[in-house]
């Protein structure tokens, strides 16, 4: 049975989904949803996710959201398949994916998604940004970029010298920031952050992707 | 080689860890940070978390931080020791565990946080809590509370009918809004919440780690 994702092609969470079916070389069918009219606020989108979010997986009759919970089941289940994103032959590779996987959901994360929300989502909806906001969270974003910047000096990728889900899970925010926002100078200004996001935003999974996220499609 | 914790006793990350490592009946070794002398900021510690934040990790020559990457690891190391709280010998209910840990790290901390953060972090630092951010914090968490309550009618626990990593990683931030704050309603006017919380919070693995956190214990 094919895997079905509920999602948005402009929906950062569901690229993040979409990037690591691709890299798993895992056929799937994008089912849309409306944001813009809300479906994932309705009952039965809610009877798949309680919290009213996309992107939801459905894989046979086990139904799945948040979007790192289903890249890591992703990665794990079809672990010998496409690009290995886990490191599941080492162990101590493999926790250090961990870490930076947690680093991005704990500290990235959180300091990126306000300057998102307010530069690129609160406009579609005929809103003004808030720049207090913004500017707060580029300060905190500025210090954990600090840390990737002395991080990537002595190894290539996050989690060591091997792309894995830890790198994967900063793609669409990252692009975003990148595309959307006047602050590209946070990666720009930092040589090895630089150097890591051309890579891993060039990679043929992800880039193909973009189109639909450039063209804001819902 | 005995696992070393760095971390503090009244650390809720620093909890999560070491009731996992209860759970799992793993020897280790408590190294104390002292917070209150800023410890954690000290090149020594920052070299083995440059995020200078508490709890860190060491198995052998293995460094590890972020909690919740502590705890998947140990859990998955010694998946056949102790209390088994990842369910690895079911595909889908362990996919419903790690939903359900995303969904404690993306929904339930951010809402709990700066709940607890206000009402017994500023204080201790001499400081007065901002109301502002406790009121939309609360009610951020009832809503999330509310979707915990409806699952809750049907299953025991958060990813099913077993207890998980899930609500493990629930258990420090949790016991502070319990005794530190006067916001108690928010779970035990939710009585399938409440008996959640009575359950969870009952397990020795736990129990005995709240006296230090009570204590205060730096």
């Amino acid at each position: 049975m094919t895997i079905k994702v509920y999602g948005a092609a402009l929906s950062t969470n569901t690229v993040r989904v979409l990037t690591c079916l691709r890299e798993k070389q895992v056929d799937f069918e994008l089912v849309h949803v409306d944001l813009f009219k809300a479906e994932q606020r309705l009952p039965h989108f809610l009877a798949k996710n309680p919290f009213g979010q996309i992107p939801v997986l459905e894989d046979g009759d086990l139904i799945l959201f948040e979007s790192r919970a289903i890249t890591t089941y992703i990665a794990e289940k079809f672990k010998e398949t496409g690009y290995d994103l886990i490191r599941y032959q080492d162990p101590k590779e493999a926790a250090l994916v961990k870490v930076w996987v947690e680093v991005e959901s704990q500290q990235y994360n959180p300091a990126i998604k306000p300057i998102i929300y307010q530069n690129f989502v609160m406009p579609l909806m005929g809103k003004s940004p808030d720049q207090t906001i913004i500017d707060a969270s580029i300060e905190k974003l500025g210090n954990v970029l600090d840390v990737y910047e002395a991080k990537l000096i002595s190894t290539k990728y996050l989690a060591g010298d091997f792309y894995s889900l830890a790198d994967l899970h900063h793609l669409p925010y990252t692009y975003y920031l990148m595309m959307k926002t006047p602050y590209t100078d946070l990666i720009n200004q930092r040589p090895h952050v630089k150097a890591w996001w051309e890579d891993i935003s060039s990679r043929p999974a992800f880039k193909k992707l973009t189109e639909s996220m450039i063209l804001g499609d819902n």
